[in-house]
Protein backbone atom coordinates (compact mmCIF):
# COMPACT_ATOMS: atom_id res chain seq x y z
CA UNK A 1 0.00 0.00 0.00
CA UNK A 2 1.21 3.24 -1.04
CA UNK A 3 2.27 5.26 1.88
CA UNK A 4 0.21 9.06 1.84
CA UNK A 5 2.68 11.93 3.32
CA UNK A 6 0.28 14.01 5.72
CA UNK A 7 2.01 17.86 5.44
CA UNK A 8 1.41 19.31 8.70
CA UNK A 9 -0.71 22.36 8.19
CA UNK A 10 1.06 25.79 8.10
CA UNK A 11 -2.84 27.35 9.08
CA UNK A 12 -2.37 29.54 11.99
CA UNK A 13 -5.05 31.18 13.53
CA UNK A 14 -5.44 34.92 14.32
CA UNK A 15 -4.50 34.32 17.47
CA UNK A 16 -1.19 32.48 17.11
CA UNK A 17 -0.05 34.95 14.11
CA UNK A 18 -0.91 37.89 16.74
CA UNK A 19 1.24 35.85 19.43
CA UNK A 20 3.84 36.01 16.56
CA UNK A 21 3.83 39.46 15.73
CA UNK A 22 3.45 40.65 19.56
CA UNK A 23 7.35 38.37 19.71
CA UNK A 24 8.43 40.53 16.41
CA UNK A 25 7.72 44.36 18.20
CA UNK A 26 8.91 42.91 21.63
CA UNK A 27 12.21 41.74 19.99
CA UNK A 28 12.46 45.49 19.25
CA UNK A 29 11.34 46.78 22.10
CA UNK A 30 8.37 48.42 20.50
CA UNK A 31 5.47 49.28 22.28
CA UNK A 32 2.24 48.36 20.04
CA UNK A 33 -0.81 50.32 20.25
CA UNK A 34 -4.13 49.10 18.15
CA UNK A 35 -6.19 52.28 17.73
CA UNK A 36 -9.87 51.70 17.04
CA UNK A 37 -12.60 53.84 16.29
CA UNK A 38 -15.19 55.13 13.87
CA UNK A 39 -14.45 56.75 10.84
CA UNK A 40 -13.75 60.41 11.22
CA UNK A 41 -13.46 59.84 15.37
CA UNK A 42 -10.13 61.85 14.51
CA UNK A 43 -7.62 58.42 14.51
CA UNK A 44 -5.11 60.46 12.13
CA UNK A 45 -5.17 63.90 13.71
CA UNK A 46 -4.89 61.94 17.21
CA UNK A 47 -1.62 60.37 16.04
CA UNK A 48 -0.01 63.51 14.55
CA UNK A 49 -0.70 65.27 17.40
CA UNK A 50 0.97 62.85 19.62
CA UNK A 51 3.78 62.23 17.22
CA UNK A 52 4.13 66.28 17.39
CA UNK A 53 4.00 65.72 21.61
CA UNK A 54 6.68 63.07 21.83
CA UNK A 55 9.98 63.75 22.88
CA UNK A 56 12.39 63.56 19.25
CA UNK A 57 14.03 60.67 20.82
CA UNK A 58 11.19 58.43 20.66
CA UNK A 59 11.20 56.63 17.25
CA UNK A 60 7.29 56.35 15.94
CA UNK A 61 5.72 54.29 13.29
CA UNK A 62 2.81 53.81 12.21
CA UNK A 63 0.95 51.46 10.20
CA UNK A 64 -2.23 52.99 8.29
CA UNK A 65 -4.92 50.91 7.98
CA UNK A 66 -7.76 51.94 4.80
CA UNK A 67 -10.23 50.09 3.11
CA UNK A 68 -8.69 51.95 -0.03
CA UNK A 69 -6.19 54.86 -0.73
CA UNK A 70 -3.91 56.76 1.49
CA UNK A 71 -5.05 59.79 2.29
CA UNK A 72 -4.11 59.58 5.61
CA UNK A 73 -1.01 57.97 4.76
CA UNK A 74 0.03 61.10 3.30
CA UNK A 75 -0.87 63.25 5.70
CA UNK A 76 1.28 61.88 8.00
CA UNK A 77 4.16 61.71 5.68
CA UNK A 78 3.95 65.02 5.38
CA UNK A 79 4.56 65.47 9.16
CA UNK A 80 8.00 63.00 8.29
CA UNK A 81 6.38 60.32 10.21
CA UNK A 82 7.45 57.52 9.21
CA UNK A 83 4.46 55.17 7.86
CA UNK A 84 2.79 51.74 5.88
CA UNK A 85 -0.09 51.33 4.38
CA UNK A 86 -2.30 48.65 4.18
CA UNK A 87 -5.22 48.61 1.87
CA UNK A 88 -7.75 46.10 3.03
CA UNK A 89 -9.88 46.58 -0.71
CA UNK A 90 -13.13 44.94 1.26
CA UNK A 91 -12.13 44.30 4.75
CA UNK A 92 -13.84 45.98 7.42
CA UNK A 93 -10.69 45.20 9.94
CA UNK A 94 -7.02 44.79 10.07
CA UNK A 95 -6.29 40.88 11.21
CA UNK A 96 -2.96 39.86 12.47
CA UNK A 97 -1.75 38.21 9.53
CA UNK A 98 -2.11 41.86 7.40
CA UNK A 99 0.06 42.80 9.88
CA UNK A 100 2.62 39.91 8.89
CA UNK A 101 2.74 40.46 5.39
CA UNK A 102 3.98 44.18 6.52
CA UNK A 103 6.20 43.50 9.25
CA UNK A 104 9.70 42.46 6.21
CA UNK A 105 9.13 46.20 5.46
CA UNK A 106 9.86 47.56 8.59
CA UNK A 107 14.22 47.91 8.30
CA UNK A 108 14.61 50.08 11.55
CA UNK A 109 13.85 50.32 15.18
CA UNK A 110 11.05 52.21 16.51
CA UNK A 111 10.42 53.04 20.14
CA UNK A 112 5.99 52.93 19.19
CA UNK A 113 4.55 51.62 16.82
CA UNK A 114 0.81 53.17 15.99
CA UNK A 115 -1.73 50.82 14.13
CA UNK A 116 -4.45 53.35 13.25
CA UNK A 117 -7.57 50.52 12.50
CA UNK A 118 -10.17 50.78 10.05
CA UNK A 119 -12.92 53.01 11.18
CA UNK A 120 -15.42 50.77 12.63
CA UNK A 121 -16.30 50.00 16.07
CA UNK A 122 -17.08 46.60 15.26
CA UNK A 123 -15.05 43.87 13.98
CA UNK A 124 -11.99 45.64 14.58
CA UNK A 125 -11.92 45.02 18.25
CA UNK A 126 -12.49 41.17 17.66
CA UNK A 127 -8.93 40.66 15.89
CA UNK A 128 -5.99 40.55 17.79
CA UNK A 129 -3.38 41.84 15.52
CA UNK A 130 -0.09 41.47 18.00
CA UNK A 131 -0.57 44.80 20.51
CA UNK A 132 0.28 45.62 23.41
CA UNK A 133 -3.05 47.06 23.89
CA UNK A 134 -5.98 48.64 22.19
CA UNK A 135 -6.88 52.63 22.30
CA UNK A 136 -10.15 53.55 21.56
CA UNK A 137 -11.06 56.85 20.25
CA UNK A 138 -14.80 58.37 21.31
CA UNK A 139 -15.43 61.75 19.73
CA UNK A 140 -17.75 63.32 21.24
CA UNK A 141 -19.66 64.05 18.19
CA UNK A 142 -20.88 60.92 17.75
CA UNK A 143 -22.63 60.59 21.15
CA UNK A 144 -22.35 59.61 24.88
CA UNK A 145 -24.58 56.27 24.14
CA UNK A 146 -21.76 54.09 21.80
CA UNK A 147 -19.81 52.26 24.97
CA UNK A 148 -23.50 51.17 25.71
CA UNK A 149 -24.18 50.45 21.69
CA UNK A 150 -21.05 48.61 20.50
CA UNK A 151 -19.52 47.45 24.02
CA UNK A 152 -17.47 44.68 22.53
CA UNK A 153 -14.46 47.82 22.07
CA UNK A 154 -14.89 49.36 25.50
CA UNK A 155 -14.81 46.10 27.17
CA UNK A 156 -11.49 45.13 25.99
CA UNK A 157 -9.69 48.94 25.29
CA UNK A 158 -7.33 49.76 27.96
CA UNK A 159 -7.59 53.22 27.20
CA UNK A 160 -10.09 55.41 25.73
CA UNK A 161 -9.66 58.37 24.28
CA UNK A 162 -12.65 61.40 24.23
CA UNK A 163 -11.88 63.29 21.14
CA UNK A 164 -13.28 66.91 19.96
CA UNK A 165 -13.78 68.14 23.38
CA UNK A 166 -13.72 71.02 21.92
CA UNK A 167 -17.08 70.66 20.34
CA UNK A 168 -18.46 70.12 23.58
CA UNK A 169 -20.31 73.36 23.75
CA UNK A 170 -22.12 72.43 20.08
CA UNK A 171 -23.29 68.75 20.89
CA UNK A 172 -25.53 66.76 23.10
CA UNK A 173 -22.83 64.75 25.04
CA UNK A 174 -22.68 63.92 28.20
CA UNK A 175 -19.34 62.80 29.72
CA UNK A 176 -20.60 61.31 33.12
CA UNK A 177 -23.07 59.49 31.14
CA UNK A 178 -20.00 58.26 28.26
CA UNK A 179 -17.48 57.83 31.40
CA UNK A 180 -20.52 55.30 32.82
CA UNK A 181 -20.81 53.27 29.95
CA UNK A 182 -17.12 53.03 29.08
CA UNK A 183 -16.32 51.49 33.17
CA UNK A 184 -20.09 49.64 32.66
CA UNK A 185 -17.96 47.03 30.26
CA UNK A 186 -14.27 47.67 31.73
CA UNK A 187 -13.53 49.61 35.40
CA UNK A 188 -10.15 49.38 34.53
CA UNK A 189 -9.97 51.57 31.54
CA UNK A 190 -8.01 54.84 31.53
CA UNK A 191 -9.78 57.92 30.76
CA UNK A 192 -7.99 60.62 28.85
CA UNK A 193 -10.38 63.31 27.62
CA UNK A 194 -8.74 65.56 24.30
CA UNK A 195 -9.22 67.51 21.55
CA UNK A 196 -6.52 66.89 18.59
CA UNK A 197 -7.34 69.86 16.91
CA UNK A 198 -6.65 72.58 19.99
CA UNK A 199 -4.69 70.03 21.82
CA UNK A 200 -6.42 70.24 25.25
CA UNK A 201 -4.89 67.07 27.04
CA UNK A 202 -2.54 65.39 25.15
CA UNK A 203 0.44 66.45 27.66
CA UNK A 204 -1.81 63.58 30.01
CA UNK A 205 -1.71 60.96 27.05
CA UNK A 206 1.59 62.06 25.77
CA UNK A 207 2.81 61.52 29.46
CA UNK A 208 0.94 58.20 29.83
CA UNK A 209 2.46 56.54 26.15
CA UNK A 210 5.64 57.49 27.14
CA UNK A 211 5.78 55.61 30.32
CA UNK A 212 4.31 52.75 28.80
CA UNK A 213 6.86 52.94 26.16
CA UNK A 214 9.35 52.80 29.00
CA UNK A 215 8.04 50.24 31.09
CA UNK A 216 7.92 48.20 27.76
CA UNK A 217 11.72 48.45 26.87
CA UNK A 218 12.26 47.60 31.16
CA UNK A 219 10.15 44.35 30.58
CA UNK A 220 11.72 42.79 27.31
CA UNK B 1 -28.08 -0.57 -3.20
CA UNK B 2 -29.75 1.54 -0.92
CA UNK B 3 -30.88 4.78 -2.30
CA UNK B 4 -29.57 8.22 -1.08
CA UNK B 5 -32.74 10.39 -0.63
CA UNK B 6 -31.28 13.41 -2.00
CA UNK B 7 -32.82 16.91 -0.18
CA UNK B 8 -33.27 19.82 -2.45
CA UNK B 9 -30.93 22.77 -0.90
CA UNK B 10 -33.49 24.94 1.04
CA UNK B 11 -30.68 27.03 1.74
CA UNK B 12 -31.00 30.69 -0.40
CA UNK B 13 -28.23 33.19 -0.86
CA UNK B 14 -29.25 36.77 0.46
CA UNK B 15 -29.66 38.24 -2.89
CA UNK B 16 -32.70 35.62 -2.93
CA UNK B 17 -33.78 36.57 0.07
CA UNK B 18 -34.01 40.14 -0.35
CA UNK B 19 -35.75 39.84 -3.20
CA UNK B 20 -38.47 37.67 -1.28
CA UNK B 21 -38.83 40.45 1.13
CA UNK B 22 -38.97 43.24 -1.45
CA UNK B 23 -42.29 41.16 -2.75
CA UNK B 24 -43.64 41.36 1.04
CA UNK B 25 -42.85 44.91 1.06
CA UNK B 26 -44.53 45.39 -2.46
CA UNK B 27 -47.21 43.91 -1.57
CA UNK B 28 -48.12 46.59 0.87
CA UNK B 29 -46.97 48.97 -1.29
CA UNK B 30 -44.60 50.37 1.38
CA UNK B 31 -41.36 52.45 0.29
CA UNK B 32 -38.28 50.56 2.40
CA UNK B 33 -35.29 52.59 2.91
CA UNK B 34 -32.21 51.29 3.79
CA UNK B 35 -29.92 53.89 6.23
CA UNK B 36 -26.41 53.50 6.71
CA UNK B 37 -24.17 55.50 8.47
CA UNK B 38 -21.14 55.36 10.75
CA UNK B 39 -21.89 55.41 14.43
CA UNK B 40 -22.99 58.66 15.94
CA UNK B 41 -23.56 60.37 11.86
CA UNK B 42 -27.31 60.91 13.54
CA UNK B 43 -29.93 57.96 11.97
CA UNK B 44 -31.71 57.87 14.73
CA UNK B 45 -31.97 61.63 14.85
CA UNK B 46 -32.41 61.99 11.28
CA UNK B 47 -35.11 59.03 11.40
CA UNK B 48 -36.71 60.96 14.44
CA UNK B 49 -37.50 64.64 12.85
CA UNK B 50 -38.42 63.24 9.52
CA UNK B 51 -41.00 61.33 10.89
CA UNK B 52 -42.17 64.62 12.83
CA UNK B 53 -41.64 66.43 9.57
CA UNK B 54 -44.42 63.92 7.00
CA UNK B 55 -48.19 64.33 6.58
CA UNK B 56 -50.24 62.63 9.31
CA UNK B 57 -51.70 59.66 7.21
CA UNK B 58 -48.11 58.22 5.99
CA UNK B 59 -47.90 55.34 8.39
CA UNK B 60 -44.23 54.60 9.63
CA UNK B 61 -42.59 51.46 10.66
CA UNK B 62 -38.93 51.50 11.86
CA UNK B 63 -36.47 48.51 11.83
CA UNK B 64 -33.81 49.71 14.24
CA UNK B 65 -30.54 47.09 14.10
CA UNK B 66 -28.03 47.51 17.10
CA UNK B 67 -25.63 45.18 18.06
CA UNK B 68 -27.03 45.39 21.58
CA UNK B 69 -29.83 46.89 23.46
CA UNK B 70 -32.80 49.23 22.62
CA UNK B 71 -31.57 52.97 23.36
CA UNK B 72 -32.77 53.81 19.85
CA UNK B 73 -35.57 52.28 19.57
CA UNK B 74 -37.03 53.86 22.95
CA UNK B 75 -36.49 57.07 21.71
CA UNK B 76 -38.77 56.58 18.64
CA UNK B 77 -40.92 54.68 20.93
CA UNK B 78 -41.17 58.21 22.48
CA UNK B 79 -42.42 59.79 19.57
CA UNK B 80 -45.33 56.98 19.22
CA UNK B 81 -43.73 55.40 16.20
CA UNK B 82 -43.59 51.74 15.56
CA UNK B 83 -40.45 50.19 16.05
CA UNK B 84 -39.19 46.54 15.55
CA UNK B 85 -35.80 45.77 17.33
CA UNK B 86 -33.02 43.53 16.03
CA UNK B 87 -30.28 42.45 18.24
CA UNK B 88 -27.34 41.38 16.25
CA UNK B 89 -25.27 40.34 18.63
CA UNK B 90 -22.01 40.40 17.22
CA UNK B 91 -22.34 41.05 13.82
CA UNK B 92 -21.84 44.22 11.87
CA UNK B 93 -24.51 44.93 9.50
CA UNK B 94 -27.55 43.47 8.57
CA UNK B 95 -28.96 40.82 6.25
CA UNK B 96 -32.00 39.79 4.40
CA UNK B 97 -32.44 36.91 6.19
CA UNK B 98 -32.67 39.33 9.96
CA UNK B 99 -35.22 41.18 8.23
CA UNK B 100 -37.09 38.11 7.24
CA UNK B 101 -37.24 37.12 10.73
CA UNK B 102 -39.28 40.13 11.56
CA UNK B 103 -41.62 39.91 8.69
CA UNK B 104 -44.38 38.33 10.52
CA UNK B 105 -44.40 41.11 13.41
CA UNK B 106 -45.72 42.76 10.88
CA UNK B 107 -49.75 43.33 11.10
CA UNK B 108 -50.67 46.50 9.44
CA UNK B 109 -50.02 48.20 6.40
CA UNK B 110 -47.37 51.15 6.52
CA UNK B 111 -46.82 53.31 3.29
CA UNK B 112 -42.77 53.78 4.24
CA UNK B 113 -40.09 51.59 6.43
CA UNK B 114 -36.74 53.07 7.50
CA UNK B 115 -34.45 50.50 8.18
CA UNK B 116 -31.80 51.53 10.55
CA UNK B 117 -28.98 49.69 9.90
CA UNK B 118 -25.80 48.81 12.35
CA UNK B 119 -23.64 51.49 12.58
CA UNK B 120 -20.70 51.33 10.24
CA UNK B 121 -19.64 52.50 6.82
CA UNK B 122 -18.48 49.10 5.78
CA UNK B 123 -20.48 45.23 5.56
CA UNK B 124 -23.70 46.90 5.68
CA UNK B 125 -23.66 48.26 2.08
CA UNK B 126 -22.71 45.20 0.72
CA UNK B 127 -25.88 43.38 2.14
CA UNK B 128 -29.23 43.83 0.52
CA UNK B 129 -32.00 43.49 2.56
CA UNK B 130 -35.03 44.09 0.15
CA UNK B 131 -34.61 47.85 0.34
CA UNK B 132 -36.01 50.01 -2.52
CA UNK B 133 -32.99 52.21 -1.84
CA UNK B 134 -30.02 52.95 0.36
CA UNK B 135 -29.81 56.36 1.96
CA UNK B 136 -26.09 57.38 3.62
CA UNK B 137 -25.93 59.68 6.43
CA UNK B 138 -22.80 61.33 6.26
CA UNK B 139 -22.42 63.67 9.16
CA UNK B 140 -20.35 66.96 8.84
CA UNK B 141 -17.80 66.01 11.85
CA UNK B 142 -16.79 63.01 10.61
CA UNK B 143 -14.82 65.27 7.79
CA UNK B 144 -15.21 65.51 3.55
CA UNK B 145 -12.97 62.60 3.19
CA UNK B 146 -15.06 59.76 3.90
CA UNK B 147 -16.61 59.18 0.52
CA UNK B 148 -13.06 58.69 -0.53
CA UNK B 149 -12.21 55.81 2.00
CA UNK B 150 -15.28 54.28 2.12
CA UNK B 151 -16.35 53.78 -1.50
CA UNK B 152 -18.59 51.23 -1.48
CA UNK B 153 -21.79 53.04 0.03
CA UNK B 154 -21.02 55.95 -1.81
CA UNK B 155 -21.29 53.78 -4.35
CA UNK B 156 -24.60 52.77 -4.10
CA UNK B 157 -26.42 54.50 -2.06
CA UNK B 158 -29.04 56.66 -4.36
CA UNK B 159 -29.33 59.33 -1.64
CA UNK B 160 -26.75 60.82 0.57
CA UNK B 161 -27.56 62.87 3.53
CA UNK B 162 -25.44 65.52 5.24
CA UNK B 163 -26.07 65.81 8.31
CA UNK B 164 -24.67 67.74 11.26
CA UNK B 165 -24.52 71.41 8.97
CA UNK B 166 -24.60 73.13 12.41
CA UNK B 167 -21.53 72.21 13.09
CA UNK B 168 -20.10 73.98 10.20
CA UNK B 169 -18.43 76.55 11.54
CA UNK B 170 -16.71 74.29 14.05
CA UNK B 171 -15.63 71.43 12.36
CA UNK B 172 -13.17 71.33 8.99
CA UNK B 173 -15.60 69.91 6.57
CA UNK B 174 -15.25 70.94 2.66
CA UNK B 175 -18.94 70.52 1.49
CA UNK B 176 -17.50 70.54 -2.36
CA UNK B 177 -15.01 68.40 -1.39
CA UNK B 178 -17.33 65.68 -0.14
CA UNK B 179 -19.85 66.17 -2.64
CA UNK B 180 -16.85 65.72 -5.70
CA UNK B 181 -16.02 62.51 -3.60
CA UNK B 182 -19.65 61.30 -3.70
CA UNK B 183 -19.80 62.29 -6.98
CA UNK B 184 -17.07 60.25 -8.18
CA UNK B 185 -18.52 57.32 -6.92
CA UNK B 186 -21.83 58.08 -7.95
CA UNK B 187 -22.78 60.99 -10.06
CA UNK B 188 -26.85 60.48 -9.84
CA UNK B 189 -26.66 60.64 -5.99
CA UNK B 190 -29.15 62.70 -4.27
CA UNK B 191 -27.51 65.12 -2.04
CA UNK B 192 -29.56 66.81 0.81
CA UNK B 193 -27.59 68.69 3.39
CA UNK B 194 -29.63 68.81 6.86
CA UNK B 195 -29.33 69.20 10.46
CA UNK B 196 -31.48 66.93 12.06
CA UNK B 197 -30.85 68.98 15.36
CA UNK B 198 -32.31 72.14 14.38
CA UNK B 199 -34.64 71.03 11.04
CA UNK B 200 -32.45 72.44 8.80
CA UNK B 201 -32.83 70.93 5.40
CA UNK B 202 -36.06 68.97 6.06
CA UNK B 203 -38.58 70.28 4.00
CA UNK B 204 -36.73 68.79 1.20
CA UNK B 205 -35.83 65.24 2.03
CA UNK B 206 -39.40 64.82 3.40
CA UNK B 207 -40.68 66.08 -0.04
CA UNK B 208 -38.34 63.92 -1.36
CA UNK B 209 -39.67 60.73 0.58
CA UNK B 210 -42.96 61.89 0.15
CA UNK B 211 -42.51 61.70 -3.87
CA UNK B 212 -41.00 58.19 -3.60
CA UNK B 213 -44.12 56.96 -1.53
CA UNK B 214 -46.60 57.98 -3.70
CA UNK B 215 -44.59 56.98 -6.53
CA UNK B 216 -44.16 53.53 -5.36
CA UNK B 217 -47.63 53.11 -4.82
CA UNK B 218 -48.37 54.01 -8.66
CA UNK B 219 -45.93 51.13 -9.68
CA UNK B 220 -47.13 48.56 -7.12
Amino acid sequence: MKKVKVLKSVLVSNKERAAENRRFFDDMNALVVNIIASPGAGKTSFIRRIVGTLPDPINVLVIEGDIRGQIDSELLAQQSIDVIQINTETACHLDAFMIAQVLPQIKKQYDVVFVENVGNLVCPAEFEIGEDFKLAILSTAEGDDKPYKYPLLFHLAAVVVINKVDLMPHVDFDIQEATAGIMQENPHALLFPVSAKTGEGFKEITEFILGEVHAKKKKT
